[in-house]
């Protein structure tokens, strides 16, 4: 009778209110009641984003936002580079690399910090670099970038070149401010932190890359995004939208206006970490170090029998699903996802499962140990 | 607390069983059980599309199967003939025209049927046709295409060139044969006759097809359909997936299977006849003639002013919605959807509400008068 937990980096749980309202029922995408759906919708948004500006929404998977930044904002043959430190900034690498891009790849040690420095003597180096791409978060890792420092480098560098961030499963769930960031692009899909079925993508622009993108001759369609931000003009989309997941995200915008977006944020740091406390409490050690610790993902280490042990007896015996690591970072790494629909409470939960697992599986007493740290990390 | 009926060619109406199916909480899409979800799915969903062959499963758009199928069946420079008879055979001269191919042009007016002598002189008129586009129903005129002699002619002219139709508004809601039609790539979207919001594109291709796309250079990455085809072979998906809408297309071909394909697709062409007869009774004169009329979507002429009497009507007392002319067809027709969750008895209910808003608006006795005649319609 006991609902399940789902604590990965996406899909995440959806909120009852969401399912609900996406139940209404079917409404034509060119009707009025769409039409204030969307502009209800591009109100609330745009402060998730931490802009002023018009943020498209694009029928899709949140890949196809990583490509729509690089198609809209690359010309032919032009320079970009990109920093490589997980799966998702691999994808971003896999998609230059289809296009005829002249690419240049900065890469981070899987689980480790961007060193600022480092990077900064990299960029230098390049010629004529058109765009920089990065992860904020990778959630292959559970690794945040410094973005305000890659921002202001990115600048220095050259006022031409712009700066895009790909915010998948981290907008929503941390601050952005694009200005104060220096983002040109900042990109995310919608089944991370906000609380939607995957098939939204989403795309906001300054005017600098609106400019780029209106310019770019490279050939597309589907993903060229001027026609998004046109139709946008009439609260509008250039393609049958997913009407249902747009009903059910105006409704994930109220419910973030409801708690306040702020304690949105604040709720994501406490899990993190209350969560950080209790698996270092289990003797488990954490992939990232503090400074570079995500808000909605954590990573921790073990050997690859007893992590296997692990996620299998947290779905089978206590109805739990986490995530395991990917590519090289396969049976390396266990991935709890704490973003969106989740709550402190959940943490608990997840702790206190592992206390039991851990505590048989070790031969060690766990009880309360990993429990206790977190609610420290909570409340102190 | 009658509920509304909605009569658009797309979005169309939900089952609730299937708002119930989207709304079973979300399953990650690397679980074991959305795997079973997608051999499910995969296994039902082929007869629908009358093939044996894998059907691709996009997350994005209608728009987006056209444009797949475009740029992976064709390589730059190279020539397309495109069938324009409407506002979505425009759509992919648009994407045709957004890349460097050799566009050919064969217009029909639109409303009316295709005159297949005259196709083929034109297409014998054109060198090293690579593939030939079509929609099988052009859902903004109502008009559906001789697809089987198309089908013909295409591989008369040449066994190298590739038949591609366009079968959204057509696919679920009439009977196709990839091979006895001659159809290498059969595409469609999920807002039409499939019951389910839109977010799902679907892609179906025989070995020729598939060949020439796994052999085309054209820069792509989102809508590469080797990605999709090649995680299929694990039931998979390469990018994150819409997975409620595959919950939910789950539930749509399980109610197939329980009516039976083909009376799904006799009830189509029954609710096609009803609303014909019952037009016609009512002195609107059909935009499509007898031998091209869909069985998913019916166009009716009248004068400008009473047509938008007719709509505002429909919506404000009688809680239909129906949908407009696109295009040069705006404020020239009305068009009733008649395909996916609808029934004789909803093509009775429309018949019913125009015989009221025709009466008095014309100040001539309808009453009866359009029912009888679909009623003979649907049962002689």
């Amino acid at each position: 009778m006991e609902p399940k937990l789902l604590l990965t980096p996406g899909p995440t749980p959806i909120p009852p209110q969401v399912t609900h309202a996406m139940s209404a029922g079917m409404i034509g995408h060119r009707s009025s009641d769409f039409t204030s759906l969307m502009e209800n919708v591009q109100s609330s948004i745009r402060p998730l984003f931490g802009t002023d500006h018009p943020v498209a929404i694009l029928t899709s998977s949140g890949t196809s936002a990583l490509e729509t930044s690089m198609v809209n904002l690359v010309e032919p043959e032009e320079a970009v580079l990109i920093i490589v430190s997980g799966a998702f900034g691999d994808r971003f690498r896999s998609i230059a690399k289809s296009y005829p891009y002249e690419v240049h790849i900065y890469e981070v040690p899987w689980g480790e910090g961007l060193d600022i420095e480092d990077f900064k003597d990299f960029l230098a180096s390049k010629q004529n670099i058109k765009a920089v791409f990065s992860q904020a978060c990778e959630t292959s890792t559970a690794v945040v970038h410094p973005i305000n420092a890659l921002g202001k480098l990115v600048k220095d560098y050259s006022e031409e070149t712009l700066f895009v961030v790909d915010g998948v499963s981290a907008v929503g769930g941390m601050k952005f401010d694009m200005k104060a960031d220096a983002i040109d692009c900042l990109v995310t899909g919608s089944q991370k932190a906000l609380m939607l079925p995957p098939g939204l993508a989403f795309v906001a622009m300054n005017n600098t890359a609106r400019k780029r993108a209106s310019n770019n001759k490279l050939p597309r369609f589907y993903l060229d995004i001027n026609k998004y931000f046109d139709a946008l003009e009439d609260h509008s989309t250039p393609f049958t939208p997913a009407v249902s997941l747009i009903q059910g995200l105006d409704q994930v915008l109220s419910l973030y206006n409801e708690e306040g977006i702020e304690k949105v944020f604040d709720r994501h740091l406490a899990m993190r970490n209350m969560l950080r406390a209790g698996l270092k409490a289990l003797d488990l050690e954490l992939l990232v170090e503090d400074a570079y610790a995500s808000p909605t993902v954590t990573a921790f280490k073990s050997d690859e029998n007893e992590l296997s042990h692990i996620k299998d007896a947290l779905k089978n015996k206590h109805g739990i699903t986490i995530a395991g690591g990917q590519k090289h970072l396969k049976g390396r790494i266990l991935r709890i996802g704490h973003m969106g629909y989740m709550f402190p409470k959940d943490m608990l939960t997840v702790l206190a499962a592992l206390e039991a697992i851990l505590s048989k599986h070790r031969n060690k007493q766990y009880y309360g140990k990993a429990l206790a740290a977190a609610q420290e990390a909570y409340y102190e």
